[in-house]
């Protein structure tokens, strides 16, 4: 089952929000709007199909949805059926209106668990993504029967504002009761470090939709939403109008180095390793930085430095440190290697000056994901599925240093941004061998 | 659905309190107190209903009301038909003696559902005024059953002194085992922030009953207790002995200008833009200021700056703060436009000796609340259904000033007291041409 | 339905602790352990109700005691019928070993309601005393099917030293789930000031079985213990070695004008108005001080400060603090009266060598319990029925001073003490007259 | 019902862990993974079985156990047919995969005792070892079904290091909804200190496998550890690879005296006494240092000093502080005895040097267990089910002092150590008559 794709410049799936239906028709099926849709939803998702991509759809396991439309509660066989009907490939399922039918995981999981064997039964491969915002645990109960689950409120497109909407912060998702919405980058992030090791493949901790390029924060944070939203394997889903989309946020978007971690064939969240509050707060009062670490398949390492205070600041790890999951104190084989240290957005970003001349057709993206993996969407799937190859910047970024045996590496880190290395050990020999 | 009216000088219903019963007879049917009611309720809703009034009543969804009279658990369908037959208008469900079913929204939902499907039932449109005082997150389950649910513990008359009886504090509230009674206007304000969004037109969020007048709080703590509820679209219920209302306090509640905010038809609550703590603390530690904001209709937007401190203080807010939530760091489109600035209260009160004057007949009320809208009940109705003309002085406030693009404006505000502002767009293109 | 009774120079009610038991006999009934109880529970029930006094039983609702015999779940009839066949009057109902029934008031209401309606149905009243130790807020669902219930995990023989086996503190009092034991004074007192208001006439807070005169604490932390257990209205139970009772820990359980504020016929519980740190703290890091105040027959009022720092202090209080509850910031019509002041614990008290002499038989307690009401239980039983006449220093203790109106008092508290005042209107005009 | 034996160097039980199984076959019993295990799990138990050990198997009340192999929820009775048909002795039964049905206690007991209820029907001893990480309160609900139920996530080998896969700290635990993984030993112990009172004989909190030797910790560190663990009566289960354990290990591991603190036929564990933070911390920000206290057979006491600071100090303890239990400020009778003191550890340990002698076949353990009360496993169990011989250094430590009655001893500890003492009384006069 794939968690997400990636085709040309745009990613696989296109997702309908809210306020697609009118309500039931005497036999119960959902009738989409025909003044949105003329052709019904199954005559958009032909059209989308035929481009090559997929569609989403969304409801509520409530009576209503959150925009108080109709929901799938007691309607579960029926509403998948119709939509396996209409062709439809992602199913994202909201909490709105749920007839109190919460507030122990079994109550939660009953409800969730209606709608995921009536998309099994339809026969059609469905992702089915539970939006229950974190409430009664998703992370516990949700890995059997979905393929992704969000953890928190909204995220909004802020990079560390507290807001009374999204009243629980840190520990406090481990049994919020109003996740709310309006949570910021940080909010979410120091809630997701509790669950790495909940996801597998197919199975995913989702941290909600991208807010990359919709102008809340400045693109160092978006950089950090970024690089933070692919080290925990979180989906991947822009927000952004198409037709829009500027230089900036694009040489976001496709950094395929960033994307061959999210795709990375091990499926393995990163985790965080320390975390420091700081004195260089912002005007929320907020500073702090962060050190997160993963496995990545081939037996590369990933290294996200976070700096969400003010000031610029070097930051530093030791091996001990990157690989203290694998065993503490420095005890772990990888510690006994040197390591080639690969920067993930170095040259990844431009000036304005050259996003200004690819507006204007004079200039290039620093990365064409048309051409990764030899080009088209089949291409970048090859791609992701390997171990990137040490030569390919593309996917490895560059190289800008290395690290000997029991050593610290450093690296600076803008205000609001991230350092994200990929570690690859210079040694060929296997790790049981050391 | 209507939230709650107004009519000549007071308000649109009559409710009764607890301990209007004797039990039931040998059918299961409630029996009123025919010493305290000599007509029985329905004689009494007759009277009421004569004079264009409307009438509550009051149950518990326990085997007892609170003051230990008879309850409703268990008997809810025949309740609710002696009520309609009586011609009761609303009803008011406590949540005392509910043989433990509650400890998960879903048993609260059921025990609360079971009325509200008794009154449907009924077929006389009853309002249902759910008072389960937020246990197990009615926020979350009462919007579909009820027209209103209570939030907190009972409100007190006291500005915010904490009491053990109120044991939840702020976040506490969400998830409150012990919700007591003898909670101040502060202790509530700061709960009811966490759920704004769940209220919308018919389905509101009840703060409790208003002290206004009470004795308990200083006149400038009662505006800011009005302008809160109203703010907040929270039922605005009097617990006035009317033969006693001075005008101080009838200034206060029949403030049109307020009214007009909870009134307004877009019904979207007002929320928390920020909170900070000071120092100049009362006799109970406490000292804080906070901006609120909310949508109004015509695109007109309401700013509420709350002092609890014991200084009279200049607060101040940019357009930037004031429309974060459409969209944050001021890239939302209103902060590109000119504003005007209404003051809700300026000139609403009245000195003593005016007061004085009044109580002599030698006087008037700034508003005279039965001229609104043109006279009459109706008139009130039809008023405050509209977006108000920016020359009506009764139902706009006053003009004091204006706000440039981007720019930040400021209010005087009073030591436990607030500035309520209502702000209206100079330019008259539309918002989506910016 | 009597909370509890007073008998000669003992308690009404003679309470068998865990152990009684060997198990069931082929029918399922409950077989006392012969050895300790040759003539069976029955015939020692007989001779403790042939002195006049009741008699009280142990069981668990749970399949073992907490001392592991045999416990009542789900033979709750059979226990109860075999209980009133041997003349029990009341029966203490402990919570270990519950299979998994509670985490949600519904399972522990469930499961203790059929014990509750077990022992309606024999006819015979017992009194029955829930002891869950607070698990899913029992001062919610126990009043209407119990006499009182435990808030608390077990009290231990200390004034305030924490115990990890006594986790909960304070608020987290209100859902605690490891109440445990080794609780102290202090802890119990700060868990009971969120529920006064849930008490009511034959439906109690249960702070557990006093520890006066068992060693651990000082006199006068003992006379701290047993006015607040008295202010409370919770259910008062020796634990004494009767036949080594002292002259010093008697003139502690039978001061008759705190039993009299005990059995107040208004059973209104005392309120915490006010709380605050002090540094004079003792070896556990603890110190601080609070002032309770209480409704009491005849218009009465009570006050009791209780000092928990290391030194003696003068604490005050004013009238309108002292009225708080019945209207804030001296609006009480109560606070316009002048009052006089009695103080209950003044001479109530003896030094060691009026102890000395006592046990040599050279000297008589303060007060004789046994000329109460004019001697004997009824006599007991008529004094507190009544409010005290102002003359009886034994109902009353000693009249040391007078407020006026709108004034302050003040006494002076022993470290670790308390002063147990009870305030008495000059004016006999009535109170809504004022 | 046993909590694990001691047969010549090894511990009694060889337990499977995870990944054993391929599934099940078509009339749904569990099939054992031939290729790992050519003779099946029946063989292997056999050959386990021919060495005088038991075998331990490893399942989940999940459809899948951690690893993702098949689960046991909804095939209880034919999984323990199976396993009572291979003469399996023990069963870990894991929490994974559980779709949702936890939240209460009621539901984590249903799910769990179904495999207790099946494992009995069998009619084949098995030590049923719960590992639901203290979910839903297994403290109160699993001792009437289980031997021993976890009481956290999963220890790692780290000292006091704080990870966010092990989220909930101390208190937290009293009800944490994502126990997770990656706990460090005083995190665990900081939970433990609520329950000591829960366990009994066959029935155990379990401070999960441990780590000695491991390499993460120092060897103070380890002997804390051992220490911590025995005081607890958690079971002690080594998760070493048996072939490269060194005698620095093995002398931590096979230490009699601790095992006799451990094996005492009294069965009651330590309780903490106090606890106070130090400044000397760590890397990781923490110091604190701990006094546990617990009753032994025989009227022995033991005593733990835990130094977690980072500095060699001085502890110190009264007899009133070690007795405070059993009365409260010295009142106890055991405070007016003298006591001779031993320590557990003294000359246990050994130098780097001995054990390279050792290592080399020049030198011998301090203790050598398979000397143990004559000789053999049955030597070790009566050993362990008497009172230690004061003249047993193996199994009391060596005497290094005295305390007089109403005295205080001390004992330097190191840093991140512990000092473990017995202390036994000098007179023999009974207790009762003191």
């Amino acid at each position: 089952m794939v968690q997400y794709g990636f085709k040309d410049l745009g990613y696989e799936y296109v997702i309908l929000d809210d306020c697609w239906s009118v309500g039931r028709n005497s036999s119960g099926y959902l009738m989409p709007n025909m003044t949105k849709f003329p052709d019904g939803i199954s005559g958009l998702a032909d059209k989308i199909h035929a481009l090559g991509l997929k569609v989403g759809i969304y409801s509520s396991a409530g009576t209503m949805t959150c925009a108080r439309y109709t929901g799938s509660l007691g309607h579960e066989q029926k509403d998948a059926d119709v939509w396996a009907s209409w062709g439809i490939d992602y199913v994202k399922y909201d909490n709105c209106f749920n007839e109190g039918e919460e507030g122990t995981p079994q109550l939660s999981f009953d409800r969730y668990n209606a709608m995921s064997k009536a998309l099994n039964k339809t026969g059609r491969p469905m992702l089915y993504s539970m939006c229950n915002w974190g409430v009664d645990g998703p992370w516990n109960f949700a890995p059997t029967i979905a393929n992704s689950w969000r953890i928190t409120g909204d995220l909004t497109d802020t990079f560390d504002r507290d807001d009374p909407n999204c009243p629980c912060e840190e520990k406090e998702g481990l049994d919020c009761k109003v996740p709310g919405f309006y949570c910021s980058l940080t909010n979410v992030l120091n809630k997701v470090v509790y669950y790495p090791s909940k996801a597998f493949p197919g199975a995913w901790n989702d941290m909600d939709l991208l807010q990359v390029g919709n102008g809340g924060m400045t693109d160092d944070e978006y950089v950090a939403h970024f690089s933070i939203w692919a080290a925990m394997k979180s989906p991947l889903i822009m927000t952004n109008v198409l037709a829009k989309l500027d230089p900036q946020t694009l040489s976001i978007l496709q950094n395929a180095a960033v994307l061959a971690v999210s795709q990375d064939p091990l499926g393995s969240s990163a985790t965080r390793r320390w975390r420091y509050f700081v004195n260089d707060t912002d005007e929320f009062g907020r500073g702090e930085i962060q050190l997160l670490t993963g496995s990545l398949a081939g037996d590369d390492q990933l290294v996200l430095f976070f700096n969400a205070g003010t000031q610029e600041r070097t930051m530093n790890a030791s091996l001990a440190e990157v690989f203290w999951e694998v065993a503490p104190r420095g005890t772990a084989p990888q510690v006994k290697q040197a390591w080639d240290i690969y920067d993930l957005w170095k040259g990844a970003r431009m000036s304005n000056a050259t996003a200004s001349a690819i507006i204007a057709g004079n200039g290039t993206l620093p990365v064409n994901m048309t051409e990764i993996g030899g080009g088209g969407p089949d291409g970048a799937r090859r791609a992701y599925a390997q171990v990137p190859p040490s030569n390919s910047t593309a996917l490895m970024g560059t190289k800008v240093g290395s690290v000997q045996p029991s050593g610290t590496f450093t690296a600076h880190v803008k205000p609001h941004g991230v350092a994200m290395l990929r570690l690859r050990a210079q040694s060929t020999r296997k790790r049981d061998e050391l």
